[in-house]
């Protein structure tokens, strides 16, 4: 076994807002049969293929494979948990020679948003297979490193069994616009602007960096990072020469007093409106001393990821209160995909010419949609197969089908000490969150019938004000009421009680004021 | 005074998944202005336009004007309280007289998404003020119903003081696409279905369903309405003319299981994936009995509101898992935005040629375009006001300048039982979502320094596991801690007690464990 890249997820969507730090995939499967797994390959260093390796790496502690900026972001990961000598990091190149096992690999280099990107041929027993990684056919890259088109023909031409590719923008029409295609763009709002300017990007989209670079360097600016992830991975890209920083552009923070606006550019993190990010701060006037004024230029040089619309254009609309011209991806040509359009994902099928197909690295619509290219270059339906997360596929020369189910899941990373937590806790946050909690805190001598007392009831999130002290008074008879039935010494069962008066007030709630809440009934020790 | 609409927002961004139903204004000014309000205005029977209204009519009690169709959507929202008979509704016409006051006021109508909407033109002492409501110069309405350019136009000639013109799609270059022209792509995709047709749309979008129900028509088909508001409103549109049915096309629900797939059109509630909607229920085969399946076609019929993009996309990944064809406005050319683009804000400020300008309904950023546009049509600086809720304007003929404000804000309505909850249960919920919450119960009878028993601890939300056990027993041993040095009468002081253990916890809990529970400290009474 091999296993190809280690990712993680946002707390996206319904997961927003309840304290999560980042969702890691269940590894149950991969410690059962950690004795026949010989490695891990990495195709590149984006958070979505690496982010999960510190929470991988002491249960499953094999030898990682991958390209020198990849390892770099990878150790920088590790280290943050004092990890980095958990496992071996293994440097690999293009047209390597790998052997693991049966598996002879080969890393081929792709074109996408990040220096160093691996395709992977496997030659296996059964035939050859190809992962695409994440890619596009850039035909202008930044640092002049074309995609490895010929080898992958070489490949087609030899008899390709699987091709595996990312299907990100299967539902884009055309080619991807070449990283260089936002050059231009950018010159002209450089050659504009009269004030500061503030870049904001992936920490990890090493291209553009070198593009702002470059145009610092034009327009006799210096570039200043804000954000402890974009000054890291400045400084790895430096020293692992992935970028040409032209001497004196790039400053160190202490230096931005004394250059003057027209001097400047910001390269700042906090592209997605994260709370705690450079360029979020900068929007509210809490990053350091600096303040965004009138005439200074912002450029938000990514896509917006869905689910992040409106912490992004909360952003931007203080930018414009604070005077700033802000460009966008929405309104601007100031980014370009990474992932290939239609005609990029049909070059890669008509290079490569495979027996079957499966598409992978996107949402179900994505997935159907590559399928859909798939089937207009002539691969009929029972050489298609979409995977949902945990399905096993069997390929063999004369056919494909699923195999079973392994175990697979989500583990929740908290984003207060970054530990797992269960999904029971992300149950009670979330019912809270809606309904509130309310807890009737009962006495520690439970008294007998005749005596009843009714317990503490305490509203959390629930009710406010009048009704709530209404509520709390209602709660106190309901809770008296649904033990009223027991006898003396049923009333000692702590366990009983609890479930009676949950499901009664339970009831009783939903009918008056149509919630939910968490019922917790507590049960004071003598 | 006069009040131009009266609508609400829904809970998105940082709001959403607090349990809200909508969010609406605070009419603390309005209460207290009571006696110069003359009456209430509505451009046109959009949520964001009249949804306000039933949290309004009881404390401001005024007389409503609108257009027949805008005043049958506000009955049927107060009705749903009962508050129907709490202000009288009255119909008005385009270019019909009223006076209120001093105020000389004239609707005018205008092309948007729904029906008979309008401007109003104000002539006041201090000159004419045009609202222009929501809008697009749409050159080819399906109701042939045109805007009344020749009366903006009038206006203009005699001479505007103040316009106020619509800002939501100031970024948008060119002309808005007609309504009309939605309806060749939708009969293409008509012409290809061979199954059942799913359309969803909003549900006050009756120029839409008339399209529907005309392609319906042509192709053989007949219309079965899914969700409430849907029925309800196709029965309005119809009843009061806005909507043309064809004969025997609109069927009732009972009728679906008669009809063959290749006969049937639905039209749905849910394009933005809203939970309990018919779309949403149908994506997750749990409306009613019927299911999406192989051959089915869906047509998302709007574009998605910033911040349901998660919801909406989750949706349509399982439509296709179904097997059904998808179309949605990122991918085909289903939906036209009623909105104008940047030419139609143009052509409003050709025609009108103000004095002052106002960009009104828009984020800040969508003001700021609008200001931008106004000041290429040579509208000065001085002549363009930003306003931000709450900031009053005042203009005269040789000036326009803020002049204090007015209290504005926020009320939240839960989505239990529809009433208002106060802030503080909001950030309860909010706190409770991302930390949990922590229970200290403490002993009915407060023991001496000597025998102090530690408190029960209960977490809810906040970790699981051993990891609980363990901090629960920390936090008893803490608790003890935190009231160590008070004296036996000291102990006895309930509101010292809970303050000391609250603060000593809560700093041991950001060191521990990074997170900020609520922490509630309860002392059960004798």
């Amino acid at each position: 076994m091999i296993l190809i890249d280690a990712g993680v997820m946002f707390p996206n969507g319904s997961l927003r807002g309840l304290g999560l730090d980042l969702i890691v995939p269940d590894i149950t499967f991969l410690k059962e049969n950690r004795k026949h797994l010989h490695c891990i390959l990495l195709t590149h260093g984006h958070e979505d293929h690496i982010g999960g390796l510190p929470f991988l790496v002491n249960e499953v502690p094999v030898p990682i494979y991958g390209s020198p900026l990849a390892l770099g972001l990878v150790r920088n990961r590790l280290s943050e948990r004092n990890l980095h000598h958990a496992v071996s990091l293994n440097p690999i190149k293009p047209r390597q020679e790998l052997q693991f096992g049966v598996f002879q690999v080969e890393p081929l280099h792709m074109t996408h948003s990040m220096p160093d990107s691996f395709s992977f041929a496997f030659r296996t027993p059964a035939g050859v297979v190809i992962w695409s990684g994440d890619f596009k056919f850039d035909q202008s890259p930044i640092d002049g490193r074309l995609s490895d088109m010929g080898r992958l023909a070489e490949y087609g031409d030899e008899g390709v069994l699987l091709l595996c590719s990312d299907s990100t923008n299967a539902a884009m029409a055309g080619l991807t616009p070449s990283e260089h295609s936002i050059r231009e763009p950018l010159r002209a709002i450089f050659r504009k602007a009269e004030g500061r300017v503030f870049v904001s990007c992936f920490a990890s989209s090493i291209h553009r960096m070198q593009v702002v670079m470059d145009l610092a360097r034009e327009f006799g600016r210096q570039v200043i990072a804000l954000g402890r992830s974009m000054v890291t991975n400045l400084e790895l890209a430096q020293n692992l020469g992935y970028l040409k920083v032209p001497p004196e552009v790039l400053q160190p923070f202490s230096e931005h007093h004394r250059l003057a606006p027209e001097e400047t550019v910001f390269l700042a993190t906090g592209s997605q409106g994260e709370p705690r990010s450079a360029m979020n701060r900068l929007a509210y006037d809490q990053y350091r001393r600096i303040m965004i004024r009138d005439g200074d230029t912002v450029i938000l040089s990514t896509r917006i990821i869905p689910g992040n619309e409106r912490s992004v254009t909360g952003m931007i609309n203080h930018f414009y209160r604070r005077g700033a011209f802000v460009y966008d991806s929405r309104t601007s040509l100031v980014h370009s995909s990474g992932h290939g359009f239609q005609a990029d994902l049909k070059i890669l099928l008509n290079l490569t010419r495979p027996r079957y197909f499966v598409p992978t690295h996107g949402e179900y619509r994505q997935l159907a949609k590559h399928a859909g290219l798939a089937a207009d270059q002539g691969l009929t339906a029972d050489r298609v197969q979409i995977l949902e997360s945990g399905q096993v596929l069997e390929v063999s020369e004369d056919r494909i089908h699923l195999k079973g189910e392994v175990p697979v899941g989500y583990r929740y990373i908290d984003a207060g000490n970054r530990e797992e937590i269960g999904i029971d806790v992300i149950r009670e946050r979330r019912c809270m969150a809606q309904h509130g909690i309310v807890l009737l805190c009962f006495p520690s001598v439970r008294p007998s019938k005749q005596e009843a007392a009714p317990p503490e009831v305490i509203l959390r999130g629930v009710l406010s004000g009048e009704t709530a002290a209404q509520l709390e008074a209602d709660l106190q008879r309901q809770a008296l009421l649904a033990t009223a039935d027991l006898s003396d010494s049923e009333r000692r069962d702590e366990k009983l009680c609890a479930e009676r008066v949950g499901r009664h007030l339970k009831r009783f709630l939903k009918k008056t004021i149509g919630k939910r809440p968490l019922i917790v009934p507590v049960f004071q020790k003598m």
